[in-house]
C-alpha cells in the first residue's frame, strides 16, 4: 500500500492532552451546576434513524445532516431502481436510513416518548455529547462540536425558567466569563406580529429579525418588503423591537403597544414574573430584555434565551434555549411542555482561550514523579527501582520510570526533556547504593530524601 | 407530518441516569489508573477519512465500516458516471470519503504521525471514546460501543508491558471483577510456525488458532487441513499450543521445542522477563501463559494480551492488546515501536451488572433535597421558598423545588413519588409561618429544624 500523508476531515479536530484537560474543565464546571440544580444525565446514540431527524430542523437543517450509508445492498437497490431517482435528496433517502445526531433536543424528545411509561414528570435531564452538522467550517464553527443541554419536560412552571437563567449565571461566573443573557418571549413576538400584520406572520417576522445582527435594520427591512410588508408595518415593527430603557420601563411601554394582544400581554407577564422573582446576580452576568431576540427554531413558544460573551472577538451566541410547548408531539406524545438551554462547549472554549481565563494548574493527567537512574534502565538491577515505583503508586501518586537509553555522561538530559514535555514536576534520581535524590524540576532544587519522606512531601 | 412511533437504530442504545452513572463509574476507575501510570488523554474525531480507515482492519473490517455520505454532489457524480460502477465496494467508495471511527488504535497512529514534531517520545496516551462497527448485533455485541485504550509509542522497553499488565490488574481489582489475563508473544507464534511448517505461515496459523475457543480443536484442524497442512504439521502445532504446567515449566518445555527458532527463543525470553519482574498480584487476577492466544490483528509483533472475566456467563474478551512494531509505518513514520491495551467498556458493564458488583451508592446526579410546600407552588408567596433553595445551593447542596400542582389534602403524595423516582433522600417541607420540617424519605423520620441546622446535617 502507498504511504499516505494522513489528515482529518475538514471541520473536525484532534485534541491533545492540554486541550482535553481544558475541555474537561469546562464540561465539569457545567455538569457540577446541572447536578446542583437537580438535573440527571442521559446519553443517546450517535446515530438516529432518519425518520427521527428529518423535518425537525427545517429544510436548511435537513441539508446539513450527515447521513450514514447502510452497509447492505444499497448498490443493488440503486441498480434495480433503474436509476429513476430524480434528485440529491431522493438519492440520499433511498440509500441511507440513519444520520448523525444534529442536536440534543430532538433525540431527547424521542427518548422521552420512548420511555414515557418509566419517566416520572417533571423530568429534568442533562446531556453533554457531540453533534454533527455539514456546515461550511469557519472560525468558531466546526462540523463536530459539543452541546451541553439541560431540559425540563412535563412542567409549565416558570420556576424552571428561573433555574435555567441561574444556571447560565452560575456556570459563567465559575468560568470567569462576563456574559449577557438576552431574554425575550415568543408570546411577545406573537403579540408584535399581531399588532404589525397578523399572528400568521409570526414565523416570517421571527426569521427576519433573527438576522438583525448579521444584515442590520436595512437588510431586514428589505427582506420584509420583498415579503409584502408595507413601510408602515415595518416601521411599527422596528418601533417596538427597539424600545429602550430599564427592563421595567421597556415592559411598561410594550404593555401599551400590545394592549390588544392577549398572547402578547401573557408574554409580558411572564417576563415581569421573572424579573420580579430572580435574585440579582452578584457577578458580571447581565439579564437583558431584547424584543428583537427571535431564535429561529419554530418550536419555541414561551421564554427564549441567548447568551453572548461580553469580551473577546467572538460575539456569536455561546448558548441559547427556550420553552417549547409540544416538542414531543412530533413523536406522538402531546401536551408535554418543556423548557431547556444549551451551552456550546467549543465556542465557550474559544472565548476562554482568547481571554486567557483557563486556570494555570489544570491537570493534564501527567505523572507527578519521573524515576530516573544513573544508567539506562536496561543496564541496571530493576527490582529496587520498581519497588520505588510501586511505593509511589500505592500511595496514589502518579509516577513512571524513564524507560529509554540515556547518555551516562549527562544522565538527566533526556529524562528532563521528557519530564518537561509532560509537565512532570519532580524527578526521583536513583543510583545503586546511594541515597535517593529528589529534584524539583521547576526550581532545579535537589535534596537527599528517603522514599517515605518523598511520599510525605507529595501528599502535603 | 404523520406521527411516527420513534425507535433507535439496531445495535445502539439509550442510557438513562442510572446507566450513565454506572458507565461513568467504570470509565472513572479506568481513567484514574491510566493517569496513575503516567498516561495522558487525547481525543480524535468521530469521522476519519476513508483513506485512514480502509485496509487497516482486513477485508472483514472494511465491510464493517460505517461510511458517511458526502453531502455534496454525490448524486450528480453517480449520474454522470453513467452508472458504470460494478460492485458495492466501488459504489461505496465513489460516494463516500469519510467513515466512523472503527477503533482507537488506527486514529492514534494517525495522530502520532500528524503530530510527530510536537510529540516527545515515548508518548503515553490514553483515549476513551466510542467506536462503530456494522456487525450483526447480539448479546454483548453492539454497533456503537466504547473502548478505553492506553498505548505507549516510541519505546521498545518491556517495562511498558509490565505497566500495562499491572493496569489490567489494578483496574479489575478496583472493579471487583476476577479476571484471567492471558499472555502470549507473537514471536513465539512465529517460532511455532517455523517449527510446524515455515515462518510464512504465521498469519494462517494465528488466524486459525484464534478460533479455537469458537470451533474447537476439530474445527481448527479441519480448516488447516483445507489449507494444505499435513496431519503431522497439525499434530505438532497442537502438541505445542497445549503444553501444560506452571508458567516456568511451560516456558522450559517450549524452549526445547523452539530451540531452532531465534525468533521463538526471543519471545520466550520476553515472557520469562515479565514473569521474573512482575510483582505477584494480591487479588483475584491471574496472569496466565496461553500459547494458543493469537489475536487476529496482523500488526502485533511482540507480547499479546487478552482479558477474560472468571465469573458470569459472558466469557468473551473484555480487553486485549499487544506490541506492534510498525503501526505508524502505514502513515509514513517507520521505526516507532508501540504497545497498548484496550478495555471494552460495554462488556465490562455487562459483567459487573450480571455479577451485581456496582456500588449501591453510585450518584446519579440527583438532588439531595426536594423542597415541598403545603400548597401548590403557584399559590404561595415564592420569596421565602426561593431563599431556602438558594441557601442550600450556595452551600453546594443539590436541591430543587417541587414545581407542580399538589393535592392539598395529601400535600406530600406527589412530591414524594417524584423524589422516590429520582432517589432524592430528603424532603424539606415549608409551611408559611411555621418551623421547617425535614424528612428522611428512606426512614420516614421527620423533625423540625432551621435551615442552618439542615445544612449542617447535610454537610456532615
Amino acid at each position: 500500500m502507498a504511504k499516505e500523508k494522513p489528515s482529518i476531515p475538514k471541520g473536525t479536530r484532534d485534541f491533545g492532552p492540554e486541550e482535553v484537560a481544558k475541555r474537561k474543565y469546562i464540561l465539569n464546571t457545567i455538569e457540577k451546576v446541572f447536578i446542583k440544580y437537580g438535573f440527571m444525565p442521559i446519553e443517546t446514540p450517535t446515530m438516529e434513524n432518519l425518520s427521527t431527524l428529518t423535518g425537525k430542523y427545517g429544510d436548511e437543517g435537513d441539508k446539513l445532516l450527515f447521513r450514514i450509508l447502510d452497509s447492505g445492498e444499497t448498490f443493488e437497490k440503486i441498480r434495480n431502481s433503474k436509476f429513476e431517482i430524480r434528485n440529491q435528496n431522493e438519492f440520499n433517502n433511498s440509500i441511507t436510513e440513519k444520520g448523525l445526531r444534529y442536536d440534543l433536543t430532538v433525540p431527547f424528545a424521542r427518548y422521552v416518548v420512548m420511555n414515557r411509561n418509566e419517566i416520572t414528570f417533571p423530568f429534568k435531564r442533562y446531556q453533554m455529547q457531540p453533534v454533527w452538522r455539514a456546515d461550511r467550517p469557519q472560525k468558531g464553527r466546526y462540523r463536530e462540536f459539543w452541546q451541553c443541554d439541560a431540559d425540563v419536560v412535563g412542567s409549565d412552571s416558570l420556576l424552571h425558567e428561573l433555574d435555567l437563567i441561574n444556571i447560565y449565571n452560575e456556570v459563567f461566573k465559575c468560568l470567569g466569563v462576563g456574559v449577557e443573557i438576552k431574554i425575550n418571549n415568543r408570546k411577545i413576538l406573537a403579540g408584535i406580529a399581531e399588532v404589525v400584520k397578523g399572528i400568521e406572520h409570526l414565523n416570517t417576522i421571527a426569521v427576519a429579525i433573527d438576522k438583525l445582527d448579521k444584515i442590520g435594520k436595512e437588510g431586514v427591512s428589505k427582506e420584509l418588503t420583498e415579503l409584502n410588508f408595507t413601510e408602515i408595518e415595518i416601521a411599527t415593527l422596528f418601533d417596538i423591537i427597539t424600545i429602550k430603557g430599564t427592563e421595567t420601563e421597556m415592559l411598561e411601554v410594550l404593555k401599551v403597544k400590545l394592549q390588544n394582544s392577549t398572547e402578547g400581554l401573557k408574554g409580558i407577564e411572564e417576563l415581569v414574573f421573572i424579573y420580579k422573582t430572580i435574585q440579582p446576580f452578584n457577578n458580571s452576568a447581565i439579564l437583558k430584555t431584547d424584543f428583537s431576540l427571535a431564535r429561529g427554531l419554530s418550536y419555541y413558544t414561551g421564554c427564549i434565551f441567548e447568551v453572548v460573551a461580553m469580551e473577546g472577538s467572538l460575539r456569536s451566541s455561546i448558548g441559547g434555549g427556550g420553552r417549547y410547548d409540544n416538542l414531543t408531539g412530533i413523536f406522538g406524545l402531546d401536551g408535554v411542555s418543556g423548557v431547556g438551554i444549551s451551552f456550546g462547549l467549543d465556542r465557550i472554549y474559544d472565548v476562554i482561550e482568547e481571554l486567557k481565563l483557563f486556570p494555570e494548574t489544570l491537570s493534564q493527567g501527567s505523572s507527578k514523579v519521573l524515576i530516573c537512574a544513573n544508567d539506562s534502565i536496561e543496564n541496571i538491577e530493576l527490582a529496587p527501582v520498581l519497588q520505588l515505583l510501586n511505593k509511589l503508586r500505592n500511595e496514589g501518586i502518579a509516577s513512571e520510570i524513564y524507560s529509554e537509553k540515556i547518555n551516562v555522561k549527562k544522565p538527566l538530559e533526556k529524562p528532563i526533556k521528557y519530564a518537561s514535555s509532560k509537565a512532570i514536576p519532580y524527578a526521583l534520581i536513583y543510583t545503586e547504593n546511594q541515597p535517593l535524590k529528589f529534584k524539583n524540576l521547576a526550581t532545579g532544587f535537589q535534596e537527599e530524601l528517603t522514599i517515605e519522606e518523598i511520599i510525605e512531601r507529595l501528599q502535603d
